[in-house]
């Protein structure tokens, strides 16, 4: 059917481009516009989750949905593949087996590893970044217990080194540390021969966070076993593990990396103007110059109002996705598009079973009262993209 | 306590070394002999349920036993540790972390890998001989799945390359396909891109089967997607693969020696006489000019009224167990010991889920009633190892 109904397509369904895509579908009314969603996947992946089945401690399939249950395929046109250019002068978008024309392009494609050319990072780290990247890095570590046990017991397969002490890092030591004596246990490897180290440039861990809990979160984690390096930069990443500026190096066939996101390499490459790969955007979320175009999620840079970017986070990618949605509609029946406002929900961190870290507006929670808040969080998402159902499906994880 | 009661040592607790210890416990009287069973590990491990785990269709534990569970260790001492050398003239026998002295000794070590000097099997390929072994197999081939979705759809990752269409190498592969549907669904893998090739030297698969039943097999496991390469020699395995000996070559991340056993290289070391290091021992069990040495299991040259050699099995070295404690006791008694002959019970092969072919006696049988068959023989052995408790532990896998 050929129509001049306006083209919408939303690139990427993580949290932004879900929440975008549900949105739309809710407020458009009939035949208003064309939404397509374009994802690599026919699955949405829960990013906050990922620590989990990183670690082994829970299972992939508990953190992905199929994008078929979170969108009506009435409403929406759901297009598996991958985006390969974006050439907004000509308002398409390149895809590895088509193209795509729009009249409204939201950019919700998720940022990639931040490696500081850091030389090794990118060939010999793994980083936890998607269902594929955490699978594999799961059943690497698995590899590791069942060389260790058919070679001549070398130390590097024991040893674990998680680059940076922010939210991914330390959640990922958490449940690696809790899975650790399974592992022992299946492979009959000596739990006290395993070593987890996380390596962090910045003096302190979780950027964020009181001081208070970081240091009760660092307790916790050292009970576990694991064994800190902070003010320390990793100055390479070798096959054979990682070497400090401090000279010292640290042997291990698992190097995980977590030291930060940038934008996604195609923003750039379209010629928006990026800072670490982020386009700063307008109050609208518009990248500039373009009033058609929405960058949303882990590629805008949006500033607090003390002027410093706020993090990227699940969070503030959802309640952009909402703002987004609600102002393509505006735009399509020539009103008011409404300014993009972040509100501050809180935050948690979890640091494995039964232990976590929170600050909701100026109250701190640590422990299992943490802990709750946490599956509290999961289980709000889950209902909020996919209702009751999802979370009696994929909630039992809680 | 210091004594002049024999000492009997039993090197290696398989099925051969697991049933002599069995049987010393239950024929000797109280102070009768010393008797020590030497093992690497602290559990026994049923061989031929291991193509099970390696394919990752059974779990570990189900193919193992403690050998604490096994023994009475108030009457057999359990020393776990790894032979070094066995010195016949000095009736001593070296521990990785020990040494040993003996008035009779069981070697029942197991045998190795035999590659018939075909270059890089020994680097690269890996073989089905122990709990550790399996273990590695089951999570390398897990780990190219993983690997696969996170590199450009390498296709060696998905190719499978089984050496030898023996007893071992066809049990394995029938477990392999019956996993791959399973992993595929697992890694959002399209089963297609899958290939297993059996590759083997001989003519034909599964030697000492008639050749119905052989035909039978092959179209159970071609049914399965088993390619078979019959006739056809492994040249070379290198990191990239195989190279057969038509010219052509498998380019496969996974290549599983199943070819064959040889002696183990202690034997030989120890200066017995050996073929393919093997000890053709006389009637009793003796090592040739050691009326004090007995030597069963996969290192026993016994051969069958025809004058060809019993290939090892587990039957012949459970019956070997039985025999050589038998004539130890005999021997302490000044009692006349007892010839071994060899009783063949019959014959079974899985063939996957559902699916055997099976030789007692005089009678075929194929399919579901060989399936059957199979599940009694595991059920019997662990009836007779351990009892109706082992029995209902592990025979929930049957």
């Amino acid at each position: 059917m050929m129509s001049n109904i306006p083209k919408i397509v939303i690139l990427g369904a993580g949290y932004a481009g879900i929440l975008t895509a549900q949105r739309l579908q809710k407020e458009l009314n009939y035949n208003e516009a064309d939404v397509t969603l374009v994802n690599r996947h026919d699955y949405h992946y829960i990013t906050t989750h990922l620590h989990m089945p990183a670690a082994g401690t829970d299972s992939v399939e508990n953190t992905r949905v199929p994008i078929s249950k979170l969108i009506d395929e009435f409403k929406i046109d759901l297009v598996k593949s991958s985006v390969q250019e974006i050439r907004p002068h000509e308002k398409k978008v390149i895809l590895e087996d088509g193209t795509l024309s729009y009249d409204y392009l939201v950019i919700s494609l998720g940022g990639e590893s931040e490696t500081f050319g850091i030389p090794g990072l990118a060939d010999y780290a793994m980083t936890i970044r998607s269902i594929n990247s955490v699978r594999l890095i799961r059943k690497h570590i698995e590899y590791q217990f069942a060389l260790y046990k058919n070679e001549r017991h070398p130390q590097e397969r024991l040893n674990f080194v998680v680059g940076g002490a922010g939210f991914s890092g330390i959640e990922f030591v958490a449940e690696l540390a809790d899975r650790i004596p399974a592992l022992c246990k299946e492979y009959d490897v000596d739990p006290s021969k395993v070593n987890i180290y996380n390596v962090e440039a910045s003096p302190t861990a979780l950027p964020g966070f009181a001081p208070e809990l970081v240091e009760y979160a660092m307790d916790v984690l050292k009970r576990k076993g694991v064994t800190f390096k902070l003010g320390v930069a990793i100055q390479e990443c070798t096959p054979d593990g990682v070497l400090l500026a401090t000279g010292e190096e640290i042997k291990a066939a698992t190097v995980v990396w977590t030291g930060g996101i940038r934008g996604n390499h195609m923003i750039e490459a379209a010629g928006f103007e990026t800072a670490r790969g982020r386009v700063k955007v307008d109050e609208y979320l518009h990248a500039p110059g373009h009033d058609n175009i929405y960058i949303i999620g882990d590629n805008a840079l949006v500033f607090n109002p003390e002027g410093r970017p706020y993090p990227p986070t699940a969070q503030i990618a959802m309640q952009q996705g909402v703002c987004c949605a609600h102002n393509i509609v505006a735009a399509i029946r020539n009103q008011q598009p409404r300014k993009f406002a972040f509100q501050n929900k809180g935050t948690v961190a979890s640091l494995g079973k039964g232990e976590g870290i929170a600050i909701v507006g100026d109250k701190q929670y640590k422990g299992w009262k943490a802990a709750q808040l946490k599956k509290l969080v999961d289980m709000r998402y889950l209902f909020i993209i996919g209702g009751i159902p999802l979370v009696l499906r994929k909630g039992k994880f809680l």
